[in-house]
Order: structure tokens, then sequence, then C-alpha cells
């Protein structure tokens, strides 16, 4: 009886939280900016694959970074380091962003003179699939010690994103991570999505990858 | 005015919640039965450690695993090829384990006649650390391809557990990973966080671990 109440306050959450993306993914339409919503397990390098795509990216694109978290301001500084407006959200315990948070973060960043806002989302495969930030396209990391199992276990999050970035090549020999299993795995949830292996520490694989991004952002603004 | 209203929910979940938890200890106090709750990211090697610590421990303890996941029967299978009474909990999407679905389990599994039970908890730094379960003692897992900030931004898993394993120590020449620092960094979040560096993989430093949690099982039992 308490978990079906829990259920209809979930679902007419997740109801108000799709129009309030919708209208967010509107309103940056208008000003001609993408927003990129970038999530992953802690510690699977979304900070460090950043930082690449800002070298690759900020002579053509005017960037900025929206930086969540649960404590601590470590990413926001290293972004602010590489010379990219940021802000650090504290989503103060919170395991995701709502669009109604990433409204909040927007507004505060101010993107009406930005091409593309990453949005690093709190390290987590679950919770952050579930609600839709307002972000243009979906992106994931995976790396390679997690293993290939990953989309078995985590299938929703699989499921909502347009692009899956494998990092972490350079340690491929030190793992037993099988890169066509995960593919195949990968593409079971979700067959549209695009792969792209990676190593943000080498630099290895991350042209394809920004090529990509670039020619998402050109196509929305 | 949306926010708040979640909240007062939240807490009233976390009130039953945690009565409920002290219901389960105080009955599994009396059939002498150990419940761990094992945490972690995706990807740490819980199932992995725990294959070790059934090989350490099944020939003194009776011994019986609950797994729970998204989705995917993938680890209870792999308990089940290890001579231990298992069961899978399918959570269906939730990205945690409450006390009133860990009970569940513990019934369906049954535990009379079991010292030590571990609950494989969903792979998430965030939701499982707010939830009570029921169990006796917190354990959670960090592997070193996670890197050692993890105590800044993931703070509250590190306060509500009594021991930290530090797996995937035969890696450690590979990545950017202080130990020492993570030592400090944890320790600040809970003074009283046992710490075990251990390679599930190679066996490295699984003994202080097993030694440790069978003397926790025979102060419960």
């Amino acid at each position: 009886m308490e978990t079906y109440k829990v259920i209809e306050i979930k679902e007419s959450v997740f109801a108000d939280n799709n129009r309030e993306a919708d209208r967010i993914r509107a309103s940056l339409k208008r000003e001609k900016t993408f927003l990129l919503n970038l999530m992953s397990s802690p510690g699977s390098g979304k900070t460090t694959t950043l930082l690449r795509t800002i070298e690759a990216l900020k002579g053509e694109l005017r960037m900025g970074v929206m930086e969540a978290d649960i404590d601590s301001d470590v990413d926001a500084a290293a972004v602010a380091n590489a010379g990219v407006r940021s802000i650090q959200l504290h989503t103060g315990g919170m395991c995701h962003l709502d669009a109604g948070m990433t409204e909040q973060g927007l507004k505060e960043l101010g993107t009406a003179d930005l091409d593309l806002v990453v949005l690093e989302n709190v390290g987590n495969l679950v919770c952050p699939a579930e609600f839709d930030t307002g972000a243009v396209k979906n992106a994931m990391i995976l790396s390679v010690p997690e293993g290939h199992d990953k989309p078995l276990k985590y299938p929703l999050i699989f499921t909502v994103c347009d692009v899956l970035l494998i990092n972490k090549i350079d340690v491929l020999p030190y793992f037993d991570f099988d890169l066509e299993k995960v593919r195949e795995y990968a593409h079971m949830r979700n067959p549209r999505l695009k792969i792209f292996p990676v190593s943000a520490r080498t630099g290895e694989g991350v042209d394809a990858w920004t090529d990509w991004l670039k020619a998402q952002v050109r196509d929305w603004t």
C-alpha cells in the first residue's frame, strides 16, 4: 500500500518534469544554445573527458559548463582553470538533476552568448536516466574497468542516451573487457546508440567524438 | 512548493524505513544471523569480492546471498555456482533497497539456518546510503580506477559504512590513485571506518577483510 502511494507521486513528478524539460528545450532552440547532459558512474572520467572536449572545441564554439555534485567544488575549479565559464550546482544529497534544477543552473550560468552548454550530472547510472533535464542530447560514459556487462544491469541509461563513450581504452590490456560484447549489449538496449571508444587521458579517439558533437551543435543552432 | 512537498514525503518514508530496519535487526539477533549490506558503484567488483569472501568463509560459516539488481540474473547465477544459497531481487528500476524490500528478500531466502547473509545492493553510491536495510554492518567497495577523490564527492556513503574495501589494487601502477589520500579523505568523513586494500582478482589482502568479517559475525551470533 505504501509502495503504491510512492509510485503515484513519482509519476506526477515525471509528468511535470517532462513538461518543464520541453519548455527548456524550446527556449534553448530560440537562443541557439545546445545543451548536452553527460552521465556516468562515479569515477568513469566525466571531468577528464570534458576537459579534452573543451580543449578540442573552445576555439570554435562558445562553451559553458554546469558541474552537478552532491558536495565539493573540485570539478568546477578544474573546468574554470580550462578557461571556460562554469558553475557548480550542489544537489544537497540528491542523486540526480531534474529539469527544474537544470533551469536554475542555466539562468545562473547565462546562456544567451553560448553555443554549447555541458551539464555534468551526478555520478550515478540509475536515477539521472529517469529525469529529462531539457538537454538536446544525452551522453554517457562507461569506462573499461567497470566491465562490459553494464548494459545488461543498468538498461535505462543506455536506452535514453544518444551517444556512449567507452573511456579508459588505454587500460584495456589490464582488464577483462570485451569491446565487441559491450557494443552488442548496448545496441540490444538502443540500436541507434552512437559509440566512441576513447581515452580521455591519452586523447585517443577524442577527435571522432568531438566531431560528432560539433555536428550536433551545428544542426541545432 | 513542489520541492517542499516531496521532502516531507521523503522524511516520512525515512522514519518508517528506520523503524522497519530496527525490527529486522532485532529479528536477526534472535535468529543469530548476521546481515551485511554491501554497496559500491557499478563495476567496482562487488560480485568478485563476494565470490572471494564465500571461498574464504563457506567452510566456517553457513552463508546466504541476496543479489539486488535492476534487471538481469548474472550475479545470482555466479553466486549459485559458488555453492551458496542465493536469490535475485529485481528492483524494477529502483535505485536502492529499503528495509521492506530487504525483509521480503530475507523471507524468500530463509535465514534460520544461516550465520551470515550478504546483501549485494544496487550499484550506486548515492541512494543506497540513504536507506537503512536492517543490516548489522554496512560495507562499501571503492575501486582504484574510480579515483581517490570519491569521499569528497559522495560523503554520505562513507559516513554510514563500517568498513571500506579499496579494490583492484593490482592495477594501482596504471592509475593516478593515492592510497594515503583516500584514507585521509575517508577518515575525514568517518574516523572509525575500517579500511582494507584488496584485489578480489588476485586474492591479495582478502584474508584481512574476511578475518574482520568473521570476527563481526562471531560478536553478533
